[in-house]
C-alpha cells in the first residue's frame, strides 16, 4: 500500500497558478509547494507540469531547481519525474558514482517488473543517448560487469511454474559461489540474471533448508567488502523480498552518523505510490520506532517536511 | 524492397473458404494453398487465420501441417506466423540444435532493431514459460555464452552519433581479440553487445582502414571453425551489413550438396516481405545467376513453387 495521500479532485490549472504564485518574491513559499506536489500522485504532477508549462512558458521542474536547494531540492526533482525516467535518473548517477552505488543498478534491475526495467532502459536511452548497459558495461568488469549487465538487460519469465528439482541443483551451484571465493562464479551469474523471480525465490528456500541460512546472510558473512559479492548480494535480497529489503536500507541510512540522505530519499520517493506503507510497517516492526519519527529525528526543515508529507503524515 | 506481391483488396472470408475447399479430397490443392497464402502480406495472413477460425472452428496452421508435409509444410508453417513469434520459433529451433545453428541466435539478435527484438523476446516467453536469454545461457558456456546472452538482451542506442575516438580505441580492443585466440575476449564481448550499430560500424570501418582488410574477413581468416568466433563473425557481419550476410547465407544454402533448406527457408520467408529484392540484386551481382534460376535448380515440388511464388516469381 502506498502512503501518498493525494485528493482525487485537483485541477491542473489552479495547482500551476499557485505554484507561479509561490514563487513569487524573494525566496519561495516552500509550505504551499509541499502542501501541492507532496500530495499529487504521478498523473496529477505530469498533468500540473503540463499547465505550467502551457500557463508560463516555463519547465515547472527547472523552476523547482532555482527555487529550492538541497536535499529538498533533489528530492522534489526525482519526484517531479515519471517512474521510468526517475529510475534511469538513479542509475545514470549510480554509475557516475562508481564502486560505493553499483548496487542501486541491482537494486533497480532487481526490484522492478521486466516491462518496467525495459521502460527504464527507453528512458536511459532517450535521455542519454546511450543504453544503459553500454553505459554499465563500460565502467564496470570482470564478475561484477557480467553480474550488473545481466540483470539490467534480462526481461525475466514471470509465470508461477516452479521446477523443484531446478531449485534444487541450483542452489546448489549458488552454494558452491558463496561458500568460497573461488566459486562457479559464471553459473551463479546466469542463474540469477535469466531465472524467473518465482524460480529464484523456490532456489532460495532450498538453499535455506539445506544449510539452516538463507543464502543473503551467508553472503553476509563471508565477503560484503567484495563490490561483486555486494551486487550479488542486493540482487538477491531484492529478488526475495523488496520490502524488507527497502527497511535495511532506510534503517541503514537513518543510524548513519549525519544520515544518507540520498538512500532515504531515493526509497521514499520511489516507493511512496507504491509500497511504502508496507515498507513503513516492517521497519516498525524492525525498530520499535516509527519511521516517520525516525526521519523527523534525523532531517530538518522543507526536506524534513517534505519526506514526513510523502511518508503520509497529516497535516 | 520486398519480394512478396500481394493484393491490396482480398476477401479474408473467401480466402479462407477457397483455403477449405484446397484441403477437401485426398491430397491437399496445394497449388491454391500457395496462390493464396503465398500472396498476402502478414496482416492478411493474420486476417485469414482469423477468419478461417471463426468459420471452421479450426486453427488454420494446425490444419496446413496435418495437409502439407516436408519443406513445404516447414516453410509454409514460419510464413503463417508473426514475425516476431517466427523469430522465437527461429531462435528455439536454434537452441535445440545446439553448436551447429548458434549462430542463427546471432544473426536474429543483430540484424532485428531494439524493438524488434523485444517483440521476439516476448514472443519467446509467451510461447515457451522461459525466456529468450534463460534457454541461451543454459545451453552455452564461456565466452559463447557471454557473446550471445549478451545479443539477445541488447536494447541498442539508435542514434546516429558517432564517436570517432571510441571507434578508434575499440578497433584497436578488437584487433586484439581476432589476431590471436588470447584476445580479451571481455572487452571484445562488450563492446559488439551494447554499442549502437552506427556506432560500430564506424569502428568496422576504423578497423579496415588500419588494417586493409575487413574484420569480418580477418575473423575467417583464423578460427572459423570455433564456435565462439563463428557467432562473433556471424554478429558482426550482420551489424555491418545484413543484406550481404544474407546473400552469403543463401548462397551457401544452394551451393552446398543436397541443398540447406532450413538456411534457404529462413532467408526467404524473413525477408520476403522486408528487403529479399535487394538480396536477390546483390546474389546476382556476387554470382552472375538469378537467385530464382538457382533456388528452382536445387528444390522441386510444392516447395519450389512456394520459395518461387515469395521470391517474386509472376505466376
Amino acid at each position: 500500500m502506498a502512503t501518498l495521500i493525494a485528493p482525487s479532485n485537483h485541477s491542473s490549472a489552479e495547482d500551476a497558478e499557485a505554484l507561479q504564485k509561490a514563487f513569487k518574491g524573494w525566496g519561495a513559499d516552500d509550505k504551499t509547494i509541499i502542501a501541492i506536489l507532496g500530495h499529487r500522485n504521478v498523473h496529477q504532477r505530469q498533468q500540473i507540469r503540463k499547465a505550467y508549462e502551457e500557463l508560463h512558458q516555463e519547465d515547472l521542474i527547472k523552476r523547482l531547481e532555482s527555487e529550492i536547494s538541497g536535499d529538498f531540492e533533489r528530492a522534489m526533482y526525482r519526484w517531479m519525474l515519471e517512474p521510468a525516467d526517475r529510475d534511469a535518473v538513479l542509475a545514470n548517477v549510480a554509475i557516475r558514482n562508481g564502486k560505493k552505488d553499483l548496487h542501486v543498478i541491482a537494486e533497480i534491475a532487481c526490484v522492478l517488473s521486466a516491462e518496467e526495467l525495459l521502460a527504464v532502459r527507453r528512458a536511459y536511452r532517450h535521455r542519454y543517448k546511450r543504453s544503459l548497459e553500454e553505459d554499465v558495461a563500460a565502467n564496470t568488469t570482470g564478475h561484477l560487469r557480467q553480474l550488473l549487465v545481466g540483470l539490467v538487460s534480462s526481461y525475466r519469465y514471470e509465470g508461477d511454474e516452479i521446477n523443484a528439482r531446478l531449485a534444487q541443483s541450483e542452489a546448489n551451484i549458488l552454494h558452491e559461489t558463496v561458500k568460497e571465493k573461488k566459486g562457479n562464479y559464471e553459473e551463479a551469474i546466469r542463474i540469477l540474471t535469466t531465472r524467473s523471480k518465482t524460480q529464484l525465490v523456490a532456489t532460495f528456500n532450498r538453499y535455506r533448508d539445506e544449510h539452516a541460512i538463507s543464502i543473503s546472510k551467508k553472503l553476509l558473512d563471508n565477503q560484503a567488502s567484495d563490490d561483486f559479492y555486494k551486487a550479488l548480494h542486493t540482487a538477491i535480497r531484492c529478488i526475495n523480498d523488496h520490502k524488507k529489503y527497502y527497511e535495511k536500507v532506510l534503517r541503514n541510512a537513518i543510524k548513519k552518523v549525519g544520515t544518507d540522505e540520498d538512500a532515504l530519499s531515493r526509497v521514499v520517493v520511489t516507493r511512496a505510490e507504491k509500497d511504502l506503507r508496507d515498507i513503513k510497517e516492517l521497519y516498525y516492526k524492525r525498530n520499535s520506532v516509527h519511521l516517520e519519527d525516525a526521519v523527523a529525528k534525523e532531517t530538518s526543515g522543507d526536506y524534513k517536511k517534505f519526506l514526513l508529507t510523502l511518508l503520509g503524515k497529516q497535516d
